[in-house]
């Protein structure tokens, strides 16, 4: 029987990590990545070598105009991303309402697969700053899209899965490593070059780099300098 | 003082008159519209000329590959738009999750333009057979749409205004006509011809034609045949 999932994949260490937990629990995985005008464009790169390589049925690429609104260093080129350490607080990497966006459009996609399950890698406690990383922000959106679309409507279950909401960086990385994720095919720097290698100093670097350290694993990240 | 408001206008009817309440409210008023693949795109160009019309302070036109995932007789031209009269059930001019992804959008505009309001024209009369346009959808957006962003977490609460939610077709005509708008500027119909002409036979045309001869006013629309 055919299990179909949406999976978001943005290409980061995350979201390889919930494609490897939905792969394990049997579900056929639709990947939904998005060209959103984020600094980073190699996450895409990432993203499609991920789908592939973990054996996803489809991985489709959305374009999504955010850097309209701007709003966030992520996708307004004129607010720099921050290099100094992770600070308390709403950080300016945050982009207004992306998570919302994007579960929407997977939400989108899984109606029309007839699919009832819906992956993202929100993880509240390295994002602690991110409203919409948080349990309640996830549970809300499941019961809004349970009333939103046709299968709320007749009586089915639609679940969004957040398997890493309540996970460390570390945990997240032994768990994935388990499923035999290669994280070398990641791309998680918020500044990234168009290789793909990491600048070591933003907050996406630093957490990442300390949950490998934490982990006991190797660092597969290529650093740009 | 400036009290903005993001109002999502299709081009249609209800959007144009659920500007024109903003409007009244006191709301300076920014127009989001989306280009979402839809087959009446005549619609764009109504909302255009109806956002210059009602003094709304901006206009974007948010470009949306929702025909990617199709599911819809609205973005899939290989399934027709029915023309035989209205249907209970959800119809296939349904398009999944489109309201979600359109208010998650103009979530993400609020939250850049610093305001608390969004104005949607969901009417739960005429188009009881889609899920979201039920009261209750809409309270659950609202809910997460208040966990999801920086205000929610800082204590400001935010709004979705549905006004016309429980207003059957010829009472939102008559709120408009007294609010002054132009209903010969809008478009409804799904299948409109390129300079806007309604078809006369969907479920759309004939809500819209319903409409004004019950609220005993002149219908404006221009008719292809």
């Amino acid at each position: 029987m055919i299990k179909p999932a949406v999976v978001l994949l943005s290409g980061g260490l995350d979201s390889a990590t919930c494609l490897a937990i939905a792969r394990n629990q049997g579900f056929d995985c639709y990947c939904l990545s998005f060209n959103y005008g984020q600094r980073h464009s190699a996450e895409l790169k990432a993203a499609e070598r991920l789908a592939l390589a973990m054996g996803a049925c489809e991985h489709r690429v959305l374009n999504l105009g955010l850097a309209q609104f701007g709003g966030s260093a992520l996708t307004d080129t004129t607010i720099a991303v921050p290099t100094d350490g992770v600070q308390p607080g709403i950080p300016v990497t945050y982009v207004p309402a992306r998570n919302t966006i994007m579960l929407a459009l997977a939400l989108a996609w899984a109606e029309v697969l007839g699919s009832r399950d819906i992956f993202v890698g929100v993880n509240a406690v390295d994002y602690s700053g991110y409203p919409d990383c948080r349990p309640d922000y996830i549970t809300a959106f499941e019961n809004m899209a349970n009333l939103a679309t046709r299968a709320g409507v007749e009586g089915a279950r639609l679940s969004i899965h957040a398997p890493l909401i309540d996970l460390g960086k570390a945990e997240i990385i032994r768990t994935g490593a388990a499923l035999g994720v290669d994280y070398g095919l990641t791309v998680s720097c918020y500044q990234a070059d168009a290789l793909g290698r990491a600048c070591g100093v933003c907050d996406s670097c630093r957490l990442r780099a300390e949950g490998f350290a934490r982990a006991g694993l190797a660092d597969p990240t290529a650093y740009c300098a």
